[in-house]
């Protein structure tokens, strides 16, 4: 009953059998090997996109920072929602990557952007220099709050944020649990919705230590090759991480992967919102659900062997709120999460309700 | 016979293995997984220092990077062999991390520094505010020339770094290759003599991609832990890195990987010395050859099926040259390297001599 | 009638003069000229600290900007009000300074840091890599608001910020209106009350181009020579910045200068306080006025001749806003600013209102 | 006998008083002054360009740091002299405004790059992701060490830089030198011959502390506003500046000033070189003077009273070297030096001989 991430688990057994198939011979390093120059035509298929360039990288923090580093100069400022990962969870990774540029939060529900507000942060954008002009907007998909933006939801924000200069991110470390949610082309979503880059997670979705720079945009990516080399991010043995995306990709392993650990949460939050004295923040869209508790059932399910996190949030719904002697909770499935897991889980939670 | 470099295999069996093994089953993410942990003691063993701290990392050039922004400021000077890997080959790696701090390049052949030439080079230091300060030296063991730093000439050389301030890195991404030349405990070579921080290389001696920043002196790993998780370095399945560093560790694999690279290179290298008309620029210490050949007969070499880059070097020994019809030639051998292949190149060489 | 800021106006009478002054004769570049040698131990002195250090450059942002560099890490957080000047005013100086370091805006009305708020702050910072660690606060004297820090209320926050492992910053570009307001000795309200570094502004109040950074930790002096040279700020002829700032101090010229903007700025709030219609935002401490008035007040008292910014403010006292019809505006007296300019403004105002 | 540098003299007269005149009255803040507005127009007529852009700001290392960092990335290569002001001399200002770009030397006699030199490293420019890309050439015009590049020598340099990619950089801290012994429009050396961003000095001249970024190619200046700001680099009083700037243009001062130092200067070299046993390393052809005299004199000249620097070059011209018992020396004029100073000089030196 370990609900802590969708990362405290291994490799899905597709991903980590093409790791090791792809350990077999000489290959050039540096990306030069075979393995990793298919991605290009395997991305651009994906997304129907004929001159897409993908880079693969390790970590998801390493994708977003230097896709933010391709749009956000020094000097710029990049919107994004107040609790989104970058602003809170990456230890400073975009202001690293763009050597000092600022990020600018928006409020929102769970994590997801209110569009008004974000018009009326773009309005109200100071034009003097002594203030940081606004350069990207950076949306997070699914949210860190397991919402899930509609593709007329993501081109209404692109649109405004084009409108005023601002390229467009999406971090897509839920990627893959967000188009399953969704069940559109991947393209629907994101550049035919005005993505101009977008961090395409694997890591929390079956692979070990996977994810791609997508850039739409490839006048983007001139300047994506020598940063990620200067970062460090260039594996000698591309291989790797090649392996990995192609198989997270094959046979829509990647979707099957979300697919699974959408259903499972879906089943957890249906199960504890039925729960006298337990309810949920917001709906669950994706492969989170954040219940608000009383404070002794949390206690019961972690002596019950649950393992999970506790969360604030300064999104909740208006006219929401923890109260005394509650407590405000994070589950999260992956794609390993079985439903015995989460039916001992929700017993559990029955019997100590 | 692809002697390209020692990073075109993948990984070895055991090390693989032990990737494998390491997947299964639910472990806290971000490093705190139990394999992770035991690094911490494993590399004290290693190394008999009782506080030393270890970081992994996935690439060597990530690994340098952060060590050297650990013992630089921004406004800072870097001493290094002008021909250093963090020199030329990292994409101002070194720059990106401190902020903006620079190499300076000393001369010695074989790319291992002159000490007279550091001497001279810290009694020149100005003093003056518009001049950066020197506050380190980075040693590449075994250096790009494939040669190796003895426990006394690193001792001298720290020594006079730490007279004069600046703290001491080595790059060990061939550490193995060193070590197993040296035949000295690891602890000889390095804090022994005077080693503040090692690069500890495995990628290119049988890992897929791990290294370890290990850090001899605790005040300088305090920012370590922020800079790797705001590059983008911290994996949040931090067991595949961990279990390929045990795996590496076990048993001596790394040195008897290293041993085998480094006795290909002493064939290879004996073999080509034997042919007329080539000669090695210098000896073959560690895993690499570097010899100067008719240019035609490099040509046929790579026409019978040889891999092996070109090279130049502005450290060649005094009196030594590369003449009209003369090729430079850099070959690595590998972990993976077998006799047989070695054999067949020699054999490809005499008959096109 | 401009009362658009206190850098409208050029150099009192007795700086320009200075500046003439030390205009003669040979003097040794970059700071080793015997004005810029003299301002140690006059700071010294003035301070009634024995071993503070200080560095003069030509402006506020620097100041700060090269202040928080030395206190910060690239990886730092630095708590700041929520509309600092640092925080919206200087284009990412002090993330540019400091290499990506992240501020933080923490709420309080007319700008100043509600010490609760800062508490809450303290206690709630998180712990894990993944976030940057707080590791300075900085204090504007006066305010963005116009608001003075009493020595007690200074300690109160410093104490904290120390026990969390914050060094503090004082953000003194309107240090001498705090200072002639307070009428405490300058030592009482930075080092003795557990400033560690303060930028000591003149160009808002008398000087053409000058401010001292004072820094009364010497251990956080060590790179400030670097950064300052560095970024441009060490002038070849270091007799500008020093002979503004002797004649700044001569005979409390500074502390005289400030106590007329103060007073004047007192009369003009008092005036506008008794018209109809008219209130302030908070009281009048420094040099600034910030009422809230009749929109067609505004605009005839713009029609009529005066000059003076609109303002919009997040920290308004609880329970006021700008209603319908208002506008909310801020009036800055500065050193040249004549009782008769006050009063013609004043009686402007009465006859619209 | 001051010849220590250009910058040791305070300003001249006509520049002072302009500072003193542009003291009076009401100026908008920021650069919105009328002063700093008429530079526009005062540069676009001087250098004959219709829409260049001009930003001034107080110090050299400030105006070639800003102006490197509008033209190199992060990860860029900025070509320049070995002996260039930038590489040593400004405590790694390019490092810092360009956020770690690296500076690659190149030879020619007396600091004057070697167009030779300058093809072939072009030529030899690797074009792997691991080495950083060239993006800039900056030329110092005069040189440190005191040639002038003639346009059609500029003009040369400039074609190879922009046929591989490169932007030019011109670093005029004594710009008006060059072209008072050039005697040609200040447009047929900067940007007829190619050069896309000058950093126009003043402060060596006649100025107290006064430089303008002068932009030939206005796509380069969109980010230059930005970062002078976020370096604090806009003064709140730019009349300051912009008053120096005039006044320093005003009845072609500039020209006269420097003209005055290169005659001090060549009447000093020709003297020097008659003197038994000093020969000059190379011509004086602006305001420095390069001599390699007998250690005794050296001493003797300034116990006489006489300042100067010692010097050491790595650019001697070939077979030139500084022998044993000699010493090599740097002596620098000013628009203040006179005749009777370089006369008293000469006669001490010819006294000591």
């Amino acid at each position: 009953m370990n609900f802590a991430s969708d990362n405290v688990t291994g490799a899905s057994a597709p991903i980590l059998d093409a790791v090791v198939r792809a350990n077999a011979g000489a290959m050039p390093a540096y990306g030069a090997d075979p393995l990793t120059a298919a991605l290009q035509a395997r991305f651009r298929a994906l997304f129907q996109h004929p001159d897409l360039v993908v880079f693969p990288v390790a970590t998801g923090t390493a994708a977003n920072a230097i896709a933010l580093a391709a749009m956000v100069p020094p000097f710029g400022l990049c919107l994004c929602h107040e609790e989104a990962h970058v602003m809170g969870d990456e230890c400073g990774a975009p202001e690293f990557y763009t050597h000092g540029a600022k990020l600018a939060g928006l409020p929102g529900t769970g994590a997801k952007i209110d569009p008004a507000a974000f018009d009326a942060t773009l309005s109200a954008m100071p034009r003097h220099v002594k203030q940081m002009p606004a350069r990207a907007l950076t949306l997070s998909q699914a949210t860190e709050g397991g919402l899930v933006y509609r593709p007329d939801e993501v081109a209404r924000l692109a649109e405004g944020a084009h409108r005023h200069g601002l390229a467009v991110h999406m971090d897509g470390a839920r990627f893959a649990n967000a188009v399953a949610a969704l069940g559109c082309p991947p393209a629907d979503v994101t550049w035919r919705a005005g993505v101009d880059i977008l961090s395409f997670g694997a890591s929390k979705n079956g692979a070990l230590a996977a994810e791609a720079i997508v850039v739409f945009r490839p006048d983007l990516a001139e300047t994506i090759e020598y940063r990620r080399k200067r970062a460090g991010h260039l594996l000698s043995k591309g291989r790797l991480l090649a392996a990995q995306l192609h198989a997270y990709l094959d046979d829509d392993h990647w979707l099957a992967n979300a697919a699974t650990a959408n259903r499972m949460a879906a089943r957890l939050g249906r199960g504890l919102a039925e729960i006298p004295g337990v309810r949920l923040a917001w709906p669950v869209e994706a492969n989170e659900v954040f219940p608000i508790l009383p404070a002794h059932l949390e206690r019961s399910l972690k002596e019950g062997g649950a393992t999970f996190y506790g969360w604030h949030s300064t999104s909740l719904p208006p006219g929401e709120a923890v109260r005394e002697g509650e407590v405000f909770a994070r589950l999260i499935t992956a794609f390993s999460t079985t439903q015995a897991e989460v039916d001992a889980f929700l017993d559990l939670a029955r019997a100590c309700a």
